[in-house]
């Protein structure tokens, strides 16, 4: 793995090619935030992943937002903001936020911070600020806070890469790995169980295969996303959104691609696939099965059936 | 789980522990970067997360230097910089740039870009800038960089989360889990093949409930991840960072409150467990298998000894 050169997927100048550009951008992790505001009664929040830390003392932190948002002046000429990092359970929120709405703060809940602006429950921190400064910079205005509180909350946060929600993974540890192989658990470094670590190595092993395999076969992960989504029911762009948990700008790029392939088609705002469509994308799902199957080549059927029966029984599990 | 309460952790005035506000800053993921710069023959790198995109057209980025920082004028007299995003491969480079030295460079791989700046082979994305503006703010500079070239690669990027370096696990899709659990694959809306998502979704649940099992019994996972990491033998702050996965100021933050705690000593500059702290871990260790117990409890030892094979053997297959 460490070995296989590394791919070029696409290059240029970014004015050439705003969404590549973007796309490049993507593969800088993030979590994902929503920033809110109260200009007296009105509310106002959006979802933001440029978020950044900036400095310690003084506490300050920064954001993007861009110079057309429908939300500028109520981010700019506000007194104080809050941000509010994202959860593993609040992907819904970064729909509700993703555009301004009167009713988005109908659909979740908060309550008031110090400087009345809202904060969202359930997020696993809190930043709330005062304005410090308002920088111009290209099509965005960088905004500039003073953190005057900070809560930092138990769970895990959302995450954002390469154009997709997902969640953060810790390395398994290679000497637990190594044991794991031994069979020999009793001087693991890891804190994990024995069998929750064979499960974790396993599963980035197996994932990081399955990425490596479609990318030799020149289909990126959310094209593939896209066309297994739309296999199921034609939906509009939201409902794709929601269900490949990919991002807005990723899917919209995706169905350019596709559309330009004639793989998929639009009809009163409900994508689907075209014939042509359907045909690529039983292609995909047998040779993921082919995958599959070469994966677990030399194993047991009985092996297998058990492995799955421990898999289900695990998930079935409550905490 | 979504329902239990927000658990808070800590909270205040970032100006009243700077520590603690760091700690909460690290509830928002984020990717690694090497930022890396000529200055005629003397090349300068510096592993940097405050890094974040700005606008589209013009292209610019941003990232934050601290002012005391020994490269602050190599980055800020320059014409010119590279961001360099690491892959989930290069969780090494984060310590080779994580403070300034004279071989650095001859430690990675690496060519000369467009501006005669280094470019680190193997990372999934290279932002070739040119400089835009320099911003005070606090203790650090904001640098504005002005990207001419961008390069996207295939790969999967590091991740730092929670104090932790590791890697994006994007969501099982629920509609899959639940076709899982009625052993129906044909349907499904993911592409990945259906072993793999079992494989998956048992992993994120188990991890996600032992989260919680440690977070019950008031053990965040870097604490547990130290005492574990020691209990195979006592190392310096340097091997203890790299075996365990945690950034250093994580792992120092640990180590305050570890020895403030009686649990771990310092001897000629490696760190080792006290008597109550190998007590401690011991217990740490075997509450975790009670943990595993559980979660395998009712399933029959055949079926576990059938799972564990099949994880080894993928474990053990090559890509």
């Amino acid at each position: 793995m460490s070995t296989t050169p590394a791919t070029v997927i696409e290059h240029g100048d970014p004015l050439d090619d705003g969404r590549a550009f973007r796309r490049c951008l993507g593969q800088f992790a993030t979590g994902v935030t929503v920033v809110t505001t109260a200009n007296g009664e009105k509310l106002s929040g959006m979802t933001v992943n440029s978020f950044s830390s900036v400095s310690i003392d003084p506490a300050l932190v920064l954001w993007s937002i861009r110079t057309e948002s429908a939300s500028l002046k109520a981010f700019t000429e506000t007194d104080s903001f809050v941000i509010n990092v994202l959860s593993d359970e609040q992907v819904d929120h970064c729909k509700v936020f993703g555009a301004p709405s009167d009713t988005q703060f109908n659909e979740v809940e908060w309550e008031k911070g110090i400087h009345g602006d809202p904060i969202l429950t359930g997020a696993v921190a809190h930043f709330e600020c005062t304005m410090h400064q308002v920088i111009e910079a290209g099509d965005h205005f960088i905004i500039i806070g003073d953190v005057k509180n900070f809560t930092r909350f138990a769970g895990t946060p959302l995450l954002f890469a390469q154009g997709q929600f997902g969640l953060p993974a810790p390395f398994p540890s290679k000497r637990d790995a190594e044991t794991a192989q031994n069979e020999s658990a009793q001087t693991s470094a890891e804190d994990a169980p024995i069998f929750l670590t064979l499960l974790k190595t396993a599963d980035q092993k197996l994932s990081q295969d399955f990425i490596e395999f479609r990318e030799q076969n020149k289909i990126e992960m959310p094209l593939a996303r896209v066309l297994n989504t739309l296999a199921v029911s034609p939906v509009n762009v939201d409902q794709l959104c929601r269900r490949s948990y990919l991002g807005e700008n990723t899917v919209e790029d995706a169905l350019i691609q596709l559309s330009s392939e004639g793989l998929v088609q639009v009809e009163d705002g409900k994508w689907a696939l075209t014939d042509s469509g359907r045909e690529f994308q039983i292609g995909l799902r047998t040779s993921a099965e082919e995958f599959n199957a070469k994966k677990l080549e030399g194993i047991s059927e009985e092996d297998i059936e058990s492995a799955k029966k421990v898999l289900h029984a695990l998930i079935g599990k409550d905490a």
